[in-house]
């Protein structure tokens, strides 16, 4: 069976986010000053073959803890979605 | 009134996506070989004052449209939730 894993990984809350800091700024200097906080992480879309949704959510896990996600910096969530989208 | 913006932006799917088939081939090489496509982009977490949740979605248009996501390169998707989550 196809599935589709659709991933986020962010910071973890107590690590400094420069980057989301800059792109808040550069809203505010366009005039977008309403935007009180900016986090930037990643998205990732997998398509893989998993015999069921089990095994699509473990191997998913897998790649997040080996290789997608840095454990000490990062948290990761995902969702895992029949077929590919 | 409060709301938090979950917005994914990602490479168009006909933009080749280099760091995506190099992830693709790390996972191969842990072992982890069923995955078939990885595509990587950005995931921004917005905290945002706003009178309803209409004028937060505005808000959130206009910022990725101005300076989060590349129109010629990306296509940007998002969700509007009440509150800070």
């Amino acid at each position: 069976m196809k599935f589709t894993a659709e991933i986020n990984v962010m910071p973890r809350r107590e690590i400094l986010d420069p980057q989301g800091k800059a792109v808040r700024l550069g809203l505010h200097n366009l005039g977008i000053d309403s935007i009180e906080q900016v986090r930037i992480g990643k998205h990732m879309t997998l398509h893989l073959e998993a015999a069921n949704s089990e095994e699509a959510r473990q191997k998913v896990e897998e790649a997040c803890q080996r290789l997608l996600a840095n454990a000490i910096m990062e948290n990761y969530t995902f969702e895992i979605l029949e077929g590919e989208s």
